[in-house]
């Protein structure tokens, strides 16, 4: 038997649970749910004879060094800052671990100890980071083989709702953690390349300078920039590319929308608001507008923001119905941003039978023997339900797949890893197929930002 | 003969040396000026009997103290951070002590022990700080005196350059630092109260909330929020105030033209750019504008920004040569801030002849005897010349007064204080009309935002 801790037990480990649980007779697994609510911890067990659940507290040194010591190779579904707790344990007894989170400054630095013990810490295998980096590299990969240059790599992820989950006129819900979602693109403009310039956007207009995509059967999209686009710039190899770029998706129209809160600065996390408990959403929503003794919220709204008449927009602030007084933020020292999470988490929320989406596209331009070319490929992956959601088998599922392949000693190469090199995402991409996470690719002649070379 | 030592000797402590150099023989003063450069310092004197230039290290801690220990009182004109250095010693050897500067947490820290020495820690004794809190609580004062309640309080402050000297579009070059002009506002929301209510307005919308404030003889201003107006409430006792405002003046236009460049991100101070030193102004723009091989930097800042082809606001633009293809920054690793603070020096720097001005304006909405009222107080104090500048003279004189003041026992008050009481501020305010520095009052009735108490 192969002992497998699996710590950390959030919304993401059901799909990473239910792969090593159907291949723990076959391979000789048993698992170890650890979890701060042993209750949770033994439901994800369902039963299964080859698992147990307990309660685990990633704090708690003496227990944390006893179950890592006893179990063969570590899962860390904690939140990323307390990986590194675990990593410590790890390294000091000799365990290979695995997380999709970033690569922190912390789990870096154990790069050379982990090589040393010839273990194995692969980190960002989840969807983004993880299937990014696998679906990309592979791509990359190819067309350098075949002898092509590379010009542009752009890269886009969206966690979405399902088309047929798609009941609300922003075509957005919170499929993931809801306070990213409100403070996302903030802390610094985003930087990256197109046609060898730096480009970059401050916050307050990320949310209008965003980009379309088709994915076929699925429609368009948007993105806007990511923070940091070139983060994996030399990661990836691509210290020469002339555009580089990595964004976010969403259905088309939420950007513009979501700038209407952007703008008045209803997404700010820094402050706290003076009695927020008891403000109304209407109340809320003055805060950010001029004072009147006269004229409506809605007025001052739609003239601070120039909303005509007959704007889409206007329904989706209605939807969302922020001009009720009734309503009241209920929180105690809210920053505006989470009054405002409040009141979108009031239409928001998936319903029971709401099915989630994850969708990815990278855009590949190249030079090969002379020509320009370009390959789209895309992924589309809808959720089963509210427990086997798309963001919890494409999280999951590569980093079961990878904490297998590690016990089973293919994948080998030790260190503090991200899965970019072929010996792991060759196989795991190939597996991963099998559960639907498939890419689509699109071959069409180079569409980047200048494809004639014109001087602008 | 008292001894007074002066450290830091920037350009705000001409009028200061000027003001006790001139009381020096009535008052039996000797001055010595300590500063980083000793030519400086010796300048400064004027080859005056009773003055001396020294050389002067704020982080020598043996020089600071022997030199401390030796003067009767000390004005440190240091940047704000170094002030507590010299408070330290000055507690522990007895001295009072003056600064222009913003009252920080260490020096608040020794107000009880300032307090048991019995010395006098005179701070935010400038302009503003300073006047600004000395002209505003003379007039509350008096309302309060005679039974009045304040309704309202907005103070407004500008460092601008004289009409005389105003010869370009912007109605505005660098009367002070430079630096702080180009990131002022950054940091926060800012916040204030009008009617009763909580408004916000973040960085990005700050200077497309300007009010109109019109100063006989001298036309109209505009004025955008400073940060936090709420930060005097307590002190000024205005904590039931229904209106709390206090902002930046500026010449009508320039806040709606310095917007583009917030908009576009060029006031941005939390990265750097990429090969900087050798960018051109006209690519520097460029970094924060879409790609297009083929529309001109030019088009896509009128699309960006959505400028139309007759506005003023373009000839703002092309008055600083933004779009030149070959000044270059100059400025290795340049954040936009730095590369615009260069930019912007091209066009705003003083010239020999140059004049500047100081404008302030408070409004003080009041009820008395069942009748709303208001008075407008304004001053404009102009520069003599580049040295007895407006700036030098508002910061200095006060400084000089309450220095002379205290020394002489006039201001006998112990611990870390402000320019708050009558016992300061009647006879500063008084000595300063001497000096150009009068407010003129304006009685009108109540015009703040909701005069007639309409619900809105």
């Amino acid at each position: 038997m192969r002992h497998i801790l699996i710590i950390g037990a959030g919304r993401s480990t059901t799909s990473l649970i239910k792969y090593l649980l159907e291949k723990s007779s076959a391979e000789n697994l048993f698992l170890t749910i650890g979890d701060i609510s042993e209750e949770h911890a033994k439901k994800l067990t369902k039963g299964h004879p080859n698992a147990q659940g307990i309660y685990f507290d990633v704090f708690n040194a003496k227990q944390r060094a006893e179950l890592i010591q006893k179990h063969d190779l570590i899962i860390s579904m904690l939140p990323a800052s307390m990986h590194i707790e675990a990593a410590n344990d790890c390294l000091k007894f000799g365990k290979s671990m695995v997380t999709a989170s970033y690569v922190s400054n912390e789990m870096q630095a154990l790069d050379e100890e982990v090589k040393k013990r010839g273990l194995v810490f692969m980190n960002e295998i989840g969807v983004d980071p993880g299937i990014d980096h696998m679906s990309a590299m592979q791509v990359i990969d190819r067309i350098r083989e075949k002898g092509g240059k590379m010009l542009l790599f752009e890269s886009f992820t969206g966690g979405l709702i399902a088309p047929e989950s798609d009941d609300n006129l922003w075509h957005y819900k919170f499929t993931w953690n809801p306070r990213n979602v409100v403070v996302a693109g903030q802390g610094g403009a985003a930087e990256f390349i197109q046609e060898g310039t730096y480009k970059y956007i401050p916050y307050h207009r990320l949310f209008r300078r965003t980009e379309f995509l088709d994915v076929e059967g699925f429609g368009r999209f948007e993105a806007y920039a990511n923070r940091n686009s070139l983060k994996y710039r030399s990661i990836y190899g691509l210290d020469d590319i002339l555009t580089l770029y990595r964004g976010t998706m969403r259905h088309v129209g939420f950007s513009k929308a979501w700038n209407m809160f952007v703008q008045l600065g209803m997404t700010d996390d820094s402050y706290t608001i003076p009695d927020s408990e008891n403000l109304s959403y209407r109340a809320f929503i003055n805060l950010f507008l001029p004072y009147s003794p006269t004229d409506s919220v809605e007025l001052k709204l739609r003239h601070n923001l120039k909303i005509d008449q007959d704007d889409l927009m206007w329904g989706k602030l209605e939807e969302l119905d922020i001009f009720n007084p009734n309503k009241t933020i209920g929180i105690k020292d809210a920053t505006p941003a989470m009054a405002l999470q409040k009141i979108l988490m009031d239409k928001w929320t998936l319903k029971p039978e709401d099915k989630d989406m994850i969708v990815m596209y990278h855009k590949f331009g190249y030079e090969l023997n002379g020509e320009r070319k370009q390959i789209d490929s895309s992924m589309v992956l809808t959720g089963d339900d509210q427990t086997y959601t798309a963001m919890a088998k494409t999280v999951g599922l590569p980093v079961a797949i990878a904490a297998l392949k590690i016990l089973n000693k293919e994948i080998t190469t030790p260190g503090v890893q991200i899965p970019i090199s072929k010996e792991v995402y060759g196989p795991i991409l190939e597996e991963l197929e099998g559960y639907g996470i498939v890419f689509k690719e699109k071959f069409t002649k180079y569409l980047g930002y200048n494809p004639n070379n014109v001087a602008g």
